[in-house]
């Protein structure tokens, strides 16, 4: 599937995914998906990934999924939102797929589930539930 | 003032603080604090620092603020938090403060600010509210 | 279909569900169903259902759908929930629909939809995700 | 101390609160304060107010917080609030104590505590945390 060039452009210019080595793997008609590895770098004390990376990339899932439904001369940025950690971020790596729950002209409000996949089975980690801002550029 | 090693090797541990260039500046009596730069790699697409590190100094400063309160055979994990984002994340470093809302032996409810620090001059850019679970190590 | 007598009891006793004129309509199996009429006297300022009301049964959803899953000699309290509102509760009822999304020993994970229905119609009005603590009786 | 008419008027266009027994006792400069009896009809299973009662209280001082920093023109609307509980609510009377954090043209970041008095004893039983939204008359 085909990326919109502007999407993946806006998403290249976060430096932060590529620090986590995420990369958007899906956007359109409201939603998006995000893979990351669980990096040597990324990992609370107990040596599972930190909340802060799974937190990052299903944050940016979910604004990407809000992206896809707004004027092309309009960004996201995230208002709030809150995770809700289910399981220990671990195994071959992290998929976090974001979703618009409600769009809307001043606020969207999304959601994104991050799941972990280990031998290609997954385990669901984190649930999101939060609020996009457009701004224009 | 002097940091506790248990709470500093924990600390130490979370490789995404490293990677994020966090440092831990105090940690005691249900409060903690920790300071980052907004590095080159912890953009979001406007270069701003990305609501990911936001989100991980502040989850860790609370996360910490509730270490310093609970038996020596236990740690904590994030069970949930959400963040409200007040301001962009841009200035010299970021300061994430973190205290105990209402300890407790099942949950902790944590609460942090985050500023952004440009000219000696503090601005609020988020805060977050959560809870901790204790786990025994 | 049935509803479990110890949850149908518990559902009597709190007495906010009568004087909002809830009805617990559906519970097993880690989801339950809630309806309200909008009372005249559960208005916010602008003549649509208080944001409380919508609460009040989303948060009583999600719990009635934890409590499914535990054992007897547990009941199940509110640890924390967010709320997010999509669009004005009006109409003819409110539905809510609560389900468990992760459920646990030490905390049980819980979301909860509640919609507007005019003329058989369903609208979305709000979506919540919480964290439910079972509390021995 | 006086409270605005428009904000007094406001108040008494909820009903919800009415039928809560609430009465806003201060509004001014960015805070406001509920208070509520726990009464019969507000309760939860096992005999305590509510976390409806507890939300509906902190929303709308949270809300009335907001609303005295904007153009008279404007109303609010809760755009999504989040309620960490931290112990039962049972007393002679609730206190809600709402606050803006963040003012805003186009969202206002607010927060709330609400405490339960016994014997002019005040106990901290929930903090919130969420967005108001202006809407034009």
């Amino acid at each position: 599937m085909t990326i919109d060039p502007r999407i993946q452009a806006s998403f290249d210019r976060q430096s932060m995914m590529a620090t986590l080595g995420a990369q958007l793997i899906q956007a359109g008609d409201g939603s998006a998906t995000i893979t990351a590895p669980i990096l040597p770098g990324a990992m609370q004390q107990q040596g599972f990934g930190h909340a802060g990376l799974t937190f990052s990339i299903g944050d940016s899932a979910a604004g990407y999924a809000a992206l896809t439904l707004i004027p092309v001369h309009q960004e996201v940025v995230t208002a709030e939102i809150k995770i809700n950690l289910l399981a220990p971020a671990k195994g071959d790596r992290l998929i976090a797929r974001g979703r618009v729950v409600k769009p809307g002209r001043r606020l969207i409000v999304v959601a994104s589930d991050v799941y972990a996949e280990t031998d290609r089975t997954e385990r669901h980690v984190a649930c999101l539930m939060g609020t996009m801002m457009p701004v224009d550029l």
